[in-house]
């Protein structure tokens, strides 16, 4: 036990810290598009149904993502099924919000009065690629993983494959957004004024690089690494019926 | 033998196709400011003066970083003595460009025609972060693996968060060398027309984070690591005389 509780100091608390700083992304994200760009709506205002590219990136390609990684060693007691299924449903919901957040943008592109050209900027193409990652390792995950009689073998060859595309897409998704930040704001005259918005938008940076550094630390310390189980065995063998 | 080639199977390509990326990199930054944006220049011209920024960092912050923190598995047969030596040069060097970038582009604004305020945007904010945190790095790294005497056990303790800071500092300097990139290309309206410096730039954003995520795997793989050798302990207990 003793040896347990030492493996596992400071997780609770970084753990603790990491969603508080997840949901303050979010939080400020939601107040920033909402407060300063006029709130949201879908295609009657393409240049307002922007709004929920940024929110709902930050919900599902940096929220969810990075809880979605975190569940393995957040719940270290249950048993690997339902964490496998949790971390598929995750990423699925995850991926859904990519998605309608990806027609977001290319709405408020294409419905403009004057159209503006789509996937020129470099925040979209390492957004698009994390994108597209992401949506490869959820589709092999679910084939590898969770498709009942896949050889031992195979699993465990794809697995250091899996967990390290799944890092780097995270961090391409925090980046991403942290550049979508940049972006937005640049466009912005009064950027360099240091107005409220400024301050706003440098400080959701700031605190989705907290978020993103931590959420990296707690699923790549090998201490923190999810101890296997007695029934593990029998549940990966196993079929999901 | 078998066991050490199976170990470090893969090392040799990807370490390779690193330093491939990170050349092209430095080259294609290099291209960037030298023929799209007039070339190099010091006070008597702060907006081609500009141009060293871009080109100083990512020698500097990226390239020889990245080349630091490879050391210790790049070469695994020197002794720790010479590959601590050489990874603190390097880190030197590296800081030394980097304060000499701070300085092109603080003069860019301070000595504009029409002054252009400092450290407003959130690429500045991740930029200055990641250099702060390099030399604490380096200063703490100094004083506890390289001044002989301390004890064994502080330096131990010390080792993973040295670890740790070096690469997010590492992601830090990366992230932000790709925000610098899209800042700049914003700035110009052509960006979003596909002109060939929209291709240019995207593509040394793209190269940039293809070197990044290869040296981030690289010096995390933990197949990777390097193995003590019999002499460490006495070079690590041993003064430097």
């Amino acid at each position: 036990m003793d040896n347990i509780s030492n493996r596992l100091e400071g997780f609770t608390i970084l753990f603790g810290v990491a969603e508080i700083f997840g949901a303050l992304a979010v939080i400020l994200v939601t107040v920033w598009l909402g407060y300063y760009h006029n709130g949201f709506a879908w295609r009657s205002a393409p240049a307002v149904e922007f709004n929920w590219h940024p929110v709902l990136m930050t919900i599902g390609m940096v929220f969810l993502y990075g809880n979605s990684i975190m569940v393995y060693r957040a719940f270290p007691n249950h048993s690997k099924r339902s964490l496998k299924l949790t971390h598929a449903i995750i990423h699925a919901v995850a991926f859904l919000l990519a998605i309608i957040a990806l027609q977001a943008v290319f709405d408020s592109h294409n419905l403009a009065p004057t159209k503006i050209p789509n996937l020129y900027s470099l925040h979209s193409w390492i957004g698009l690629s994390a994108i597209i990652l992401f949506a490869c390792q959820l589709l092999a995950g679910l084939v590898t993983f969770l498709y009942p009689g896949l050889k031992q073998t195979f699993r465990a060859a794809y697995m250091p494959v899996h967990v390290y595309f799944g890092i780097l897409g995270f961090v391409c998704a925090v980046a991403s957004s942290i550049m979508g930040i940049l972006e937005k704001s640049i466009f912005r005259k009064e950027y360099s004024s240091f107005d409220s918005e400024t301050w706003l938008a440098n400080f959701l940076g700031v605190v989705l690089l907290i978020f993103g550094s931590l959420v990296v630390y707690l699923v790549s310390e090998s201490r923190y690494k999810r101890q296997p189980r007695p029934e593990d065995e029998i549940l990966l063998t196993g079929n999901l019926e």
